[in-house]
């Protein structure tokens, strides 16, 4: 089979069943898709792309990578609140639909493009296959009402940080996967890096109570200091309060793993996808309240931090009351 | 200069000067750009990718390169009738901002792609920079008035098929990149491909006159055949009609190419860029009175054939009134 973008794009990724009426008025197969807005909405949107050998690796299980690429850009629309509506794809292979000796290379990321866009009712409106080195690039569209997007800049003083789900796994998966690390359960952390779940619904139950959010992807020092600057503050963090996963617990119980450094992936490890918030005392227990009454699994909120005013854009770390700094060998009380 | 993502982005693509009031809720700098469509209007959204060694060569001038990859974008917009609004950019560089030895390469790209994208007053709006071999993915998003969208499934038999501009020049100024030709004037030929205007007024003009329309990227016989598909009907088209630029008949006038060679181009070489649309004769009068009245250059409006309902999907070509194939050589007369 040849490369041509029609029977790629037709063989692959056209499907007759669209998720019903979800404001695609014309899909792929023209010049561009035309997507219908609901009134009161706005349009967001954000782009990522993923390449071999950066992103991700060359042998990467296609299903996985198929998935994730969509994961990490649906992430972009949870952390702004925004439903996520419609993708487009644009893929670039160095042969055929075969990579890497699999002849179903293609076909297997299909297969995981397409559990999550089912999973969350988003549609694929278009995009471009060409060849070239591999790579992806996502372009998410969502839609949220006027007014309502949780941006970085809008974190108060005196707020509290929260986050969602467990920290670090990804990073330990990562870990494992650059030959790094190994633990006992090492399938446990390389499944947490390759199958992230996007938090959309959480995203979706933040608008009105969040003040701030940013979804977790460079670590959560890094991207909290992005809201920290967006929104002109500073920020305490509790060590000992980090989420960390019960996996990753029993690995430091066993040894395989101290706690410095599972702090340290907690703190710095990219990839975990969870939403970091801002959020006021009281609308937090307005959010717990939202997320008993949802059903299907919804991560746990953890309260990690406050936001302040002390010094600007600064990340003060504190382990039982005391402030710390991190040094050679772990945590140093901090003179 | 590292390539950290955010350095780039903020270097060179982050502009303080927006478009005024062009719908940009919220910019570069958060998860997801937030846009707002203006009531009555669908979205229109289109994604291509550039790929080094496939759609470019790696010595091409970045000015220009950035200039293609979103005049390209637009002109499936044009395609549409939609009205340009904004644009997300995902680029991957080998090494930080210099390319090809040359440091200024992203600087020069980035003027390239923004002269164009003032031009037309659009925005961007968000994207990605990554380290990898080098691509460009580009991703606009046009508005159009509710259901006026030009689409390829509505041409009807007995309409003519029309083309804006000239035909063949690009495919010219590719032939010579290639070193499979060379001409008298090789650097207009060159020019006409690197420097290609998107139709984007003329598909403004073309709602609710033209039945379909398509812009030929993939050379007159297959972009027409996608018409022709979309809308199950064939069509025959005047070989001695087809529009050739003052410069390519000065190239065949002095012996440089063949008529049959420039025909062939123009028939088959794709990187035209030009709108190709249905259109029945009295409203092709209207459109000759609204492109009279337009203040700014426009393109010529040449007919090239008909729609016909002989056989499904079949283009006959003609040459003096007779039906002609191509043969080894030149044209031959159909038996």
């Amino acid at each position: 089979m040849s490369l041509g973008e029609f029977d790629l794009i037709d063989y692959y990724f056209k499907r007759d069943v669209c998720v019903a009426d979800n404001g695609v008025a014309l899909g792929i197969g023209d010049d561009c898709a035309i997507l219908d807005i609901p009134q009161g909405y706005q349009l967001a949107v954000s782009t990522d792309s993923l390449v071999c050998g950066v992103h991700f690796f060359a042998d990467v299980d296609p299903y996985r990578l198929g998935y994730k690429a969509l994961a990490v850009n649906l992430s972009d629309l949870a952390a702004m609140g925004a439903l996520a509506k419609w993708i487009s794809l644009a893929i670039t292979l160095p042969d055929g639909p075969a990579f890497n000796n699999d002849p179903n290379w293609l076909a297997e990321f299909a297969r995981g493009f397409f559990e999550l866009a089912d999973k969350y009712q988003v549609n694929l409106i278009g995009g471009d296959t060409t060849k070239g080195p591999l790579s992806i690039t996502v372009s998410v569209k969502g839609i949220v009402p006027q007014g309502a997007a949780l941006q970085r800049n809008k974190a108060k003083l005196g707020e509290l940080i929260c986050v969602s789900g467990d920290l670090g796994d990804g990073a330990v998966g990562l870990a494992i996967k650059l030959r790094e690390l190994s633990v006992e359960n090492n399938q446990y952390f390389v499944d947490a890096l390759e199958l992230t779940e996007p938090r959309i619904k959480l995203g979706l139950l933040l608008r009105g109570l969040a003040s701030s959010c940013i979804d977790i992807s460079d670590g959560l020092t890094q991207d909290l200091t992005h809201i920290l600057k967006a929104s002109r503050c500073s920020a305490t963090i509790d060590i000992d309060a980090l989420p960390l996963s019960e996996m990753l617990r029993r690995e430091m119980s066993s040894g395989s793993l101290s706690n410095t450094l599972a702090q340290q992936y907690a703190l710095t490890g990219g990839d975990d996808y969870e939403l970091l918030f801002t959020i006021s005392e009281n609308k937090l227990d307005q959010l717990k309240q939202a997320i008993a009454q949802q059903s299907g699994l919804m991560p746990d909120i953890t309260v990690i931090g406050r936001t302040t005013a002390q010094q600007n854009e600064l990340i003060e770390f504190y382990k039982q009351n005391q402030p710390v700094i991190f040094a050679t060998g772990g945590w140093d009380h901090f003179k």
